[in-house]
C-alpha cells in the first residue's frame, strides 16, 4: 500500500539485492499486488518489478501497469489477496492514522504481517495494535519509523541483551534539527524554515514535525517497544520549537551549548520540547542528523547517530523488517 | 580464568541479576572453578560467589577460597572441570598471546564454549582460533573486547541485516583519544601522558595504547568479525601517535579539526593512524570516549559512541555473551 519514493526505493533493493537475499537469507520475495492513490497493480504469480517501476515512473500510478484499469477498494485487495505480508507505507496521519490504521487492521484479520514505516497508526493506538497482532498470531514491524535507516530500534532490543535501558534521549526529527542548526549560523526562525523547504526536508505544512508531533510519533514508538510501556501520542508532553527564539539559540551558543528537540524518556515521563545541551554531548548533533543516548544499568551510555530519513535507507529498514519476519517464522515452525 | 576489575564484575553482575538472568533468559549460572595469579578455589557444584568476591577482596587471591590452598595447573583444570563454558580473562600480551591463547585452546579442544575480553590470542590469530571454535562445534565471543560495554560488534552484526557494511573507521582507543584530547587544551604530549597515567587512564608500560597496539588489536577483530576477513595484527598498518606535535594539534584545531587516532577498514586496507578529523564528524569524540562509523551499502552511515572501557561495563559485555551462546546452544538443539 503506497509507491512513492519508500515503496519505490524498497522494489529497487528487492530487484538489486535479489541474489544475496535468496543465497543469505533463503527469501525470493513477490510483490502480488500494488496500490497507490491512482491505481492497482495485480498479479498473483509476482508482478514485474521492473516494469512496476517504469510504468509508474512513465505514467505516475501503478494502476497503468495493466491495459484494462481495474477500479479497486484497498481494503478488499488487502483481505482477499493470497499474500504472507502488507508493507503499509501510505503517508503518516497525526490526527486520524488513516489509511495506515484500516490497511494494518485489514491485513492482520486475514492472518498478514505487517511492515509499516507509517508513523500515525502507531502513534495513536501502538498498545491495541500490537495486540490485536498477538491476537492474530502475526508480527508488526516497524524499524523504518524510527532514525529511517539507523537502526535505533534494533540497537536497544537487540544490543543490550543482559542489561536494562533506564532512560533515553534523543533527537529524532532532522527538519527540526536542521532549522535549529541554520538559527545558529544567524539565520530568523522563517527564513531557516523557508531554506528547509526548499531544500526538500520540509513539507509545505510543517507543523508535524515544528510542532514535535513527528518527534512525539517516534517517542510513543520507542517507549512502547523499548521501555514495554503501554502509551499513546496523548501520553506526550510536548513543545514544538516556533517559540526558540534567534536570541535563545545564540545566548546557548556563547555557554558552549545548542538549542535541541528532544525527546525523552526518563523515569516513565515523556517529553519532547526545545532544551539546551552541552556541544560536546555526543547526542548534540547538527544539521539533518538523528542521535539517540541510551543510559542502561551497567553498560553505561550509549549514542548511535545517523542519517534520519531518505528512501534508500527506509527502504533498507523495511528489507530488515522483512528479513526479521522471515526468521521468526522460521523459528516458530 | 583471571580475577581482576572485570572478573569481579562479572561475579557481582552474576549475583545482582540472578533472578532476571533466570526469569528472562532460563540461565542460572554456577563458576565452578576461578583461578588468579594467587591459586584456585574449585568447587563443582558451584562457586559461593558472595564469598569468592570477600576471599578476593580480603586476601587478594581466590587461592585462599579453601582453608587447604591447592597448587594447580591451570590448563589441567580448564581441560578436566565439567564446565560448559570458559570465561578467559587474563590480561593481554600482543607479542606471545599467553597465557590467553593456551587457556582458549585447552577450553575449546575439550569442548567448551569461550568467552574471552584478551585481545591478544584474538589479535595474533583470529582466524584459526575461529575454525578451532568451528572444529570442536564450540561457540567463541568476545564483545567485551572492542568497546568495552559499548555493543560495536553486535550492531555491525545483527542491526544491519540485509544490507551490507562498505568500510568503517573509529576511534578505539579511550586513552590515546583522552591524550590527544588534552593536548588540544594545550598540553604536551608527555605531561598529558602522566595525566593519563595519574587518572587510571593509561598503564605503567603505556605502549600498548600509544603505538597503536591496542586499536590495530580491536581492528583486527572488527575486520575478521564483521567483514569477514581472515587477517592478524601482522596485517593492519599502525602509526602511533608519539610523533603527534601540541603544534600539529593546533594547526588542525585553528580549521575546525581534531587530530585522532583513527583505525581504519577501507576496501580491504586496514590502517590505525593519527588522522585530521572534522570536529563536525560524529565520530570525532573527546576523552576516553570511543566512536565508530559505519558506511554501509543502502542505509547510510551511522556512529555508535560509548565508553570503551570500565569494569562493570565489560561485564555487561560477557554477560551478553553468556546470553547469546545460551540462546545459540538452545536454537542448535
Amino acid at each position: 500500500m503506497g509507491f512513492g519514493i519508500v515503496g519505490q526505493s524498497l522494489a529497487k533493493l528487492l530487484l538489486s539485492r535479489s541474489v544475496d537475499l535468496f543465497s543469505l537469507y533463503g527469501i525470493k520475495p513477490r510483490i502480488v499486488a500494488c496500490l497507490d492513490t491512482g491505481g492497482c497493480a495485480i498479479a498473483p504469480r509476482g508482478l514485474d518489478i521492473q516494469r512496476l517501476l517504469e510504468v509508474k515512473r512513465l505514467k505516475g500510478s501503478v494502476g497503468e501497469y495493466e491495459k484494462t484499469s481495474s477500479r479497486f477498494d484497498p481494503l478488499y485487495v488487502i483481505e482477499k489477496m493470497d499474500a504472507e505480508m502488507l508493507v503499509e507505507l501510505t503517508p503518516t496521519d497525526i490526527e486520524s492514522g488513516e489509511p495506515g490504521t484500516s490497511n494494518i487492521i485489514s491485513a492482520m484479520r486475514s492472518g498478514k504481517h505487517v511492515i509499516t514505516v507509517n508513523k500515525g497508526p502507531l502513534a495513536l493506538s501502538f498498545p491495541s495494535l500490537m495486540e490485536l497482532a498477538n491476537y492474530n498470531g502475526v508480527l508488526l514491524r516497524f524499524s523504518g519509523t524510527v532514525g529511517g535507516g539507523t537502526p535505533i530500534l534494533e540497537f536497544a532490543k537487540r544490543c543490550l541483551k543482559g542489561d536494562r535501558i533506564i532512560s533515553f534521549k534523543g533527537i529524532l526529527n532532522g527538519t527540526t534539527n536542521y532549522i535549529l542548526s541554520k538559527m545558529e549560523e544567524g539565520m530568523t526562525f522563517d527564513s531557516a524554515l523557508n531554506d528547509a523547504k526548499q531544500k526538500g526536508y520540509a513539507e509545505a505544512v510543517p507543523s508535524l514535525d515544528i510542532e514535535g508531533f513527528d518527534a512525539a510519533a517516534k517517542l510513543v514508538i520507542m517507549a512502547n517497544f523499548i521501555m514495554g510501556m503501554k502509551v499513546t501520542i496523548k501520553d506526550i508532553h510536548r513543545t514544538g520549537i516556533r517559540s526558540v527564539q534567534v536570541s535563545d539559540v545564540q545566548r546557548a551558543q556563547e555557554r558552549g551549548n545548542a538549542i535541541k528537540l528532544l525527546a525523552i524518556c526518563d523515569k516513565k515521563k515523556l517529553d519532547v520540547r526545545p532544551i539546551e545541551v552541552s556541544k560536546k554531548d555526543p547526542v548534540c548533533v547538527d544539521g539533518t542528523l538523528n542521535a539517540v543516548t541510551f543510559f542502561s544499568d551497567h553498560s553505561g551510555h550509549q549514542t548511535i547517530i545517523g542519517r534520519g530519513a531518505g528512501g534508500m535507507e527506509t527502504g533498507s529498514a523495511i528489507l530488515r523488517d522483512l528479513i526479521e519476519i522471515k526468521d521468526t517464522i522460521f523459528e516458530r515452525r
